[in-house]
């Protein structure tokens, strides 16, 4: 690997699982950014605001300023304020905070997010109905699952799966995989995309689609990974490491 | 259209929605029955056990005995018993005291029916789960949606869609769209499957299926009826009237 000119970050599983740091993890961002490397964090995480992000990598030992902090929920308020459209929002209560404005009626697109427990089957169905009225599906990525400490569990991509079966649609994406959430954080690195490399333990919103969008891309073994991602990011022109420690190394080298 | 062999009926949405008969519905099954034909129901409902199917019928008008009523909780129940396995049972409440023998512990099989409220986010991630522990996932169908007397709600198909998405699975469908499901049907009614008119108002799960399983197949404007859903079954040699009367009509000409 040539020395990139930037690194995206992915955050849970990478640099932490819940409230846990992931061992050596704030040692290798700070070697990172004492070593001139721009940074930039890009998470699919849709169940807390921004703020709570940024107060939580604090909390853990990590300081980034807000600028550098790329989520769903920014790229949702960017596209509905640009077109001036509310929506309904199938999203987490901890979201409402940052996206309760752009709430209506009128109800004129559909936002899915990790909406967690506020997954029922009457929000289900709503955003179903609206669906079927013509209203577009704005999702705030399609990640299969994320890793909680008890284990895995459903991330907003089944249910965006769901609502686009139901209702015989497409979404639109507005966090990973989609490449313009990748680009948009290259640009604020001030690099080109084949000299970024995206660490991530999800092999196929980090990885995948980070190489799709023509980045390189490092498949960390921490977080939900599981035997047999490795030989998937392979085929995809990725490397594996241990975990954001080895990363960082292999960054460095 | 050749006189047919026998009759498929397909229920809600055919011979009644919610706790309304159609209108026409009791008296064109009745010319059915005393032409001579041979008639047996088959029906993805799976929010009500057999029993309260049968009743429900019987409140409408409808009197037919059990062995005609084809229902996927019964091929379920064959599946278990002939492997023996015991499963962690994703369904509706109402659905327990039919399949309620059956659940585990030991979970070693997923089965999904239409959960209606039951279809909360921790019930789906405990199915997930166990999905990704290698149990199988045994869908009662792969229904999109059904009509309610206030509008269109989803069925089981988008939650078997999110389980397929999240786990990297593909169920086995114990109901229709599946041909043997169909198949069991024709053979109750001793008739070949091309002799054999299915009469239902999901294009999907009742033109096209029984189409696909060798059957002839009618779709009826009443129920879950959508325009276009017409130019779809005829892409697969279905015709397409009004309601139950006007396929009586058509199937007795």
């Amino acid at each position: 690997m040539k020395r990139p000119c930037g690194v995206l970050l992915d955050l849970s599983g990478v640099l932490y699982v819940g409230e846990e740091r992931l061992p050596g993890a704030r040692e290798a961002v700070e070697r990172l950014l004492e070593a001139g490397m721009p940074v930039a964090l890009i998470t699919n995480t849709t169940r807390s605001p921004r703020r709570a992000i940024l107060e939580k990598l604090r909390r853990l030992g990590f300081d980034f300023p807000p600028d550098l902090l790329f989520t769903p929920s920014q790229a949702v308020r960017n596209e509905l304020e640009a077109t001036g459209t509310k929506a309904y929002m199938l999203i987490h209560p901890n979201l409402r905070e940052e996206l309760g404005d752009l709430e209506g009626p009128p109800f004129e697109a559909v936002v899915v997010g990790d909406a967690g427990e506020a997954f029922t089957y009457a929000n289900l169905n709503r955003a179903f109905r609206l669906l079927m009225e013509g209203c577009p599906l704005l999702a705030m990525g399609r990640t299969r699952y994320f890793r909680e400490p008890d284990g895995l569990s459903l991330d907003v991509g089944p249910f965006v799966a769901a609502l686009e079966y139901a209702a015989g649609v497409e979404a639109v994406v507005l966090g990973k995989p989609a490449e313009a959430f990748f680009l948009a954080a290259v640009r604020v690195l001030g690099c080109e995309p084949p000299e970024v490399v995206m660490v991530g333990d999800d092999v196929d919103s980090d990885v995948i689609a980070a190489r799709q969008a023509g980045l390189q891309a490092l498949l960390v073994r921490t977080g939900k990974y599981r035997p047999g991602d490795d030989e998937k990011a392979k085929r995809y022109g990725a490397g594996t490491v241990d975990d954001i420690r080895a990363a960082v190394e292999e960054i460095l080298r």
